[in-house]
């Protein structure tokens, strides 16, 4: 992790954690919020597909990039690809929100779209790799990713080294994963809490009964989270992460604005999965130093 | 203005300096963005509030404060007021956004409308004062309240010191004066830049002609640059500022929406003159290391 953290400083910004006075005096705790809506496609994301692209082949990349994704990896797939001057080509769903479409178009991804099932993403995604070829580049599910999501919670330690609960949502697992394992090795005592949609829960249910859930429909606003655990997170998690706790589906947007409003910054839904669950729990980390990880910023903001 | 830093230390953050990824691009030019919305009252008027309060006698302080401003002024005096266990009461137009009112009654303070001209807030508050007493903080009519704001500049150039332009807003001069004094005092040969809207363009003319307007009725969206430059500042801006840059009223919103989503901060329709005004001048920063003072976030969001 220490030789991701290396590679993708060029492309990955060491983003600020900023004090959150408003939650410190609702909460009664020392509450951080790091800011990862102000990396360059508005998401964490740059950090697992960087690390990921960087270390393929020459010939790997000329063959350039292929993924699928509701929208941020799409961006930071689609940027990377632009930075190292190849191509790269994304299968998105329907449903996924204008600013995440122009976001990869921006950087001069072809977009594909699909059904808003997995199902109908990975067999695009297959389809496409046979028609046109291109290096499949994973959202969530490959130690890569984990490694790049993981120098989030490196940079927090690093700034807060005492810090006591580091807070993520909880999509594919790529990030809480990797915020896990990265506050093993990197801090004191860390108590990791993965956060989830109540109406995409797949991974309270995976951590409850110890078993990963295969089959589940998400159906959330937090259109981030829309996707079941993976393989290879999965068992980090069961081990890593203290808990998983569930926001309120109906508390999730009045948070986002809540955050927009009292702290000026812009966070999308799947972000405020984390300030609402941490709202239904708040007794749990009173007394203590928090950080709070907000993935991204990427919302339709003439739709609000 | 090092003692006023020293000051206000424990009341008005140190606001970090984001970079500016898309307006590099846009103006070819290595942009900084320096967020004075992430104050306690979303703006940077808690810089100069601060460092008047903080000197005023206990005598003086049992009398309670007392002020007339559209809002971030407002806020700034209330949370002082707050902070330091004593009343305060503000004088708002009529027309000031609700955030900004909403603010100020957070923090404890007594509100008391009036008309939205400067000459309806003199008296009001004068016959405030005349009525219940209280010390007068002025929003920007003294030199305690420019040594405050130029600490604003003084931390960006601690943080860049081969910093080559920093650009800030324009209302009654405050700010833009404190920045002129830090950046002589403390840069290397920086050009301080105001920015105002068109239809607040006193101080262009003013500095412009070399005689302060006294008679000007500012005409625009950007609510927190409604006021005409006063008397204190007018000198220091008129000797010390490279130019007053003037923002296109119908470009002022477009600019706040699109540093929403580009950057994922909020930021006011005040502090968006400033990119509209830049923009309209990219020629001239070329090259250029430059910063933008946001001067703050508070903006009715349900209304956008």
């Amino acid at each position: 992790m220490e030789r991701a953290y290396s590679r993708i400083r060029k492309y990955a910004q060491r983003t600020p954690l900023l004090k959150g006075t408003f939650l410190d005096d609702l909460w009664q705790a020392e509450v951080y919020v790091k800011c990862e809506q102000f990396q360059p496609v508005g998401a964490f994301k740059i950090r697992g597909a960087a690390n990921f692209a960087l270390q393929l082949s020459e010939e790997d990349r000329k063959r350039g990039l292929l993924t699928h994704s509701s929208g941020n990896h799409a961006q930071a797939v689609a940027y990377m690809a632009h930075k190292m001057g190849i191509t790269a080509t994304v299968v998105m769903p329907t449903n996924s929100s204008n600013t995440k479409k122009e976001g990869a178009k921006k950087w001069g991804a072809e977009i594909i779209e699909c059904e808003p099932t997995i199902e109908a993403r990975i067999t695009t995604v297959n389809k496409v790799r046979q028609e046109k070829g291109g290096v499949i580049i994973p959202p969530f599910d490959h130690e890569w990713i984990i490694e790049g999501q993981g120098t989030c919670a490196m940079e927090i330690i690093a700034e807060i080294p005492n810090i006591e609960v580091v807070a993520a949502p909880l999509g594919g697992g790529g990030l809480l994963s990797g915020t896990a394992v990265a506050s093993e090795y990197f801090g004191r005592e860390i108590d990791v809490i993965g956060c989830e949609p109540e109406k995409a829960a797949d991974g309270y249910e995976g951590k409850r009964t110890g078993k990963r859930i295969e089959k589940y429909t998400p159906n959330t606003v937090a259109d981030g989270l829309r996707t079941t655990v993976g393989e290879v997170p999965f068992p980090l998690i069961k081990e890593k992460v203290k808990d998983i706790w569930l926001a309120r589906e109906e508390d999730i947007l009045p948070w986002m604005y809540r955050v927009w409003k009292e702290m000026k910054v812009i966070i999308e839904p799947s972000s405020a999965v984390v300030l609402a669950a941490m709202d239904s729990n708040k007794e749990a980390i009173k007394g203590k130093k928090v950080a709070l990880i907000i993935t991204g910023g990427n919302v339709d903001i003439d739709k609000v």
